[in-house]
């Protein structure tokens, strides 16, 4: 990508009901190295490096499994290979859930197999039953018990291609939430149309979700061309029945860790700007875009910082969560052992939707930063990032912490192919484009030294952000 | 599709070095009503239907297995429901190969599942070996066998999305000769980059041959990420260890059959244009694109011509061919079953490859009937296919017929997407554009329609085209 030229932004103030003495604000000096770590970081390979080793040397990462512990140790080895201060880890604990293997056909019929993938915390179950089917949760959760009592229910919402992937709250409502509200109606077994706007042949598998006191029945993924071809079967009005055959299920719990990598700040170093994806993948693909390219974004950010002549004020801190597709484990741990310093979070981001290009900024900042993101937005606005709302910002793994009064950013990217591949085996390497992965590390390496070198705050401070839409 | 609206073309005499007599010429009311017969085919479902019934009731059809049978009992019944004056079956005898399992992993350095096919006709073997790398067939039709003995052999060619497909031929070139002449090295084992275009972790099988007398070796496809994924632990220079394990090979032999239907012609009924396509396919799959759209295409033109008032002069038949994918099986079995009587086959057509629109014509014919080659020309020009050239034109499963003498024209189709596809658990409905898949039935339709009613003969003849170049 050809290097770009800017003359330094001019920095304007921003109007405020607060005092200028809480004015959050960017010194000049800052905002010109920003522009300069921006620039260096759209011919910096670091990340795309990162993301290619860890695909390449550990592959899938699903929590818990053997090669948990080996993707902690690769990313051990390679923070300390690339030069960070700090590297350590700090503890996260979850139920351990294992994938053996799935079959399903149709039995009538007309007898064909089904491409499937168990849903994450699906328990074992080796069922057969006739198929009713919903055209998405909500159908499903409206409908009459005695409808669904000893069947499969099937839900056959599709997703489409956008930019922000809103068709995945539907999607994703009927994975989380179907299996266990099929259940309480008295069916046998789910399955569902992957949430994914893809036509391939590949299921997108991901977690579902059953109280303890639900009854649970075996629930998964079908492909979209397995949807479809169930769908014309149902559409010629006979009985369609299914076997659903899965072995799957917890087997006891696990403790996994967030391993993390600092920047150490020159003046405060205490006080840490925070930004990370995580670690852990679901296991039919090598975990690139979902989320070796979060890591990776981070770390190649982190380290365009480290190697400054003089680092920021205060720290960065690079966090590879642990377990966050079965539940965010890894960032739950982390808010319990963080929460009660959240004031010394200055702000936090992860990225979490690909490897697609950043385009819009959204904040979770005190009122008295506005000015200072404006000042960020004036170096990132050249990369093609829009400016969003301020207020509630997804923090993803860092949600815990947003949650407990720390600011975010919510850097989103481009996600229109996300939901092609995120979750199934199609999660690899070759989907990252390099240097969409390059403008990332722009935007996050930008942001994250003007925050951490911030005159002033961004507003975390125990219950800061409680009062949210 | 909106309705084509033409003028009657305008016939034009093509110059021959022939005599008058010998000329093969359309009547202006016959060019008329294919006219009509292909705009009607643009608006007509019955090969949509055909191939949505075929790939939803009986799914794939690897040819010997149970849906072999399956698939000939549904293509005949519904070949009597469209009302064809005749269907019958001649048998095709074939070895019946079968695929049991599959499982392939990077041993090290490091472990990694690989998602592999087994090659049909490939034996069975559990093998564990060092990967040595080629980058196509010819590197390794040059090798030093003290390079290859013991040795996994890898060959790595990338195809590219071409109208033509034309990376095909050294990309089927590695599967169908590549294991044999890794076996004749004293290899172990092969594996390779698939014949596909696409980047979907779905990988291509296909057949592979051996002679009786060569040495044999398991032989699989990788998909396209799985063999990025092995060249960059190459690439970091350190010994790449596999294991293939293969379950699948030869269970004696079986007897299918060529299933044929017939419109009876109306003055030479034992003259017949035939068209057709192959009716077994892949197993991964549903045989969509191939080739159950091959099948449709024929009888949905067939169809159409049924229906008219009055009948063609000569038959039309069409031919769904047992096992084309492992070698052609029902194509040969239909040349060894009439090529003795070449002279009563018109002019021979086989839809193979997919259902992109028809944008080329390419013929084997007589001199003398390029005349009425570019009558029809004129008729299928407005669906935007254009005149390749005349001579050997590629017959398919009529290739037996097309070397004993039978004129041949080959309606090539738009194969950009065709190897993202093609012998992949992909090749479902979903790939078939409706409006495409009826551009097809209109140029076969208005073809067949016309060299059913030509005065005088395209050429075919016992050695007729046997100069060929």
């Amino acid at each position: 990508m050809k290097r770009l030229l800017f003359t330094i932004a001019t920095v304007t103030c921003a109007t405020s009901p607060a005092l200028a003495a809480d004015l959050t604000r960017i010194s000049p000096d800052a905002v010109a190295t920003a522009q300069k770590l921006r620039d260096q970081a759209l011919d910096d390979h670091a990340a795309y490096d990162f993301v290619a080793g860890l695909t390449t040397e550990i592959g899938p990462r699903l929590a818990g499994s053997a090669n948990d512990q080996r993707a902690r140790d690769w990313v051990t080895a390679r923070f300390k290979a690339m030069g960070f201060d700090k590297v350590w880890s700090e503890p996260a604990t979850f139920p351990k859930w294992v994938r053996h293997s799935e079959h399903a056909a149709i039995v009538s019929p007309y007898p064909q197999n089904l491409v499937v993938l168990a849903l994450g915390n699906s328990p074992k179950g080796n069922v057969t039953g006739d198929v009713v089917a919903f055209k998405d949760f909500n159908e499903l959760k409206s409908a009459d018990a005695a409808k669904v009592k000893g069947k499969i229910v099937y839900i056959g919402y599709r997703m489409h291609q956008q930019r922000d992937g809103h068709d995945y709250g539907m999607g994703s409502n009927g994975r989380t939430n179907g299996p266990e509200q099929a259940a309480k109606l008295g069916a046998k077994g789910f399955i569902f149309r992957s949430a994914g706007s893809d036509s391939d042949r590949l299921p997108h598998t991901g977690v579902t979700h059953f109280d303890d006191k639900s009854p649970q029945v075996p629930a998964a993924a079908m492909s979209n061309p397995d949807a479809d071809l169930l769908e014309r079967m149902l559409a010629g009005g006979k009985a369609v029945t299914i076997n659903l055959n899965l072995d799957c299920g917890f087997e006891g719990t696990y403790t996994g860790a967030n391993v993390i990598a600092e920047v150490t700040g020159s003046a405060k170093p205490d006080e840490a700007v925070v930004i990370g994806g995580h670690l852990d993948s679901w296991d039919p693909g090598t975990g690139a875009i979902d989320d070796g390219a979060g890591v990776a974004i981070a770390a190649g950010a982190a380290h365009l910082i480290e190697a400054l002549p003089k680092h920021p004020k205060r720290s960065i801190r690079v966090v590879a969560f642990a377990n966050e597709e079965a539940g965010m484990f890894g960032g739950h741990a982390f808010g319990a052992a963080h929460k009660a310093d959240v004031a010394k979070f200055t702000i936090g981001a992860e990225s979490d939707f690909g490897s697609g290009k950043v385009w819009m900024l959204n904040s979770q900042v005190k009122p008295e930063a506005l000015g200072a993101i404006d000042q960020m937005m004036q170096v990132l606005s050249p990369l093609g990032v829009e400016r969003g709302t301020n207020g509630h910002a997804h923090g993803g793994d860092f949600g815990a912490m947003g949650d407990a009064g720390m600011a975010v950013l919510d850097l989103t990217q481009d996600g229109t192919r996300y939901f092609d591949w995120h979750h199934t085996a199609n999660d690899t390497l070759d989907k990252i484009d390099p240097k969409d992965l390059a403008q990332n590390v722009a935007v996050y390496a930008a942001f994250a030294y003007m925050a951490a070198n911030a005159d002033g705050d961004f507003g975390s401070a125990p219950g800061a952000f409680a009062a949210k839409p």
